[in-house]
């Protein structure tokens, strides 16, 4: 699960405004690609959040770090820079970032 | 001063990973066009910060707002969302965020 995570894209359009969430403890900028895939770059403070998924999600961490569980379901698995998760569509993700900033892309498939 | 911000950037290069200022309290995201101008796409959190400038810079003020003191003269002037203000090259400003987020675009000239 570890690997070179994207560094930027490009011919793509990004959405001013961020995707501000949990008071500003999670916010994202949307990214849209030529054919129409949509991705978001974020940046997730100290806290506890959950999120639901409509659509299934992959989630790159690129910077930071954080635990993670996966539709209420097991363990909490530590996710560090360079390392991603899936989130099944229709579900929901916990995410905890416990110091500093994690950041990541997240990809809806 | 008052004008239609800009909502979205089309045919560009943005970075994944942002740039983190003052533990996080100011963050941005680098949008590179195909002529090469960049832009930076920016949240600031609650706080006073001070940025200096190497290129004059156009601020636009897209959601939240702030007060802001150019140069260290003169008035602190209030900046909502809809407004912009320039910042000279080789200089600086101090920007200060009372409560909840301010958004912004800065235009590297």
């Amino acid at each position: 699960m570890s690997y070179a995570p994207p560094e930027e894209f490009s011919g793509v359009t990004v959405a001013c405004k961020a995707n501000v969430y949990f008071d500003g403890k999670v916010v994202s900028h949307a990214v849209t690609f030529s054919d129409g895939s949509k991705k978001t770059l974020g940046l997730i403070y100290p806290g506890s959040f959950k999120f639901n998924t409509d659509a299934p999600e992959k989630m790159e961490i690129i910077a930071g770090g954080c635990r993670v569980r996966i539709a209420g379901k097991g363990d909490w698995i530590g996710f560090p820079a360079g390392t991603w998760f899936d989130v099944p569509g229709k579900s929901f993700f916990e995410i905890e970032v416990e110091k500093g900033v994690a950041e990541y892309v997240c990809s809806f498939c």
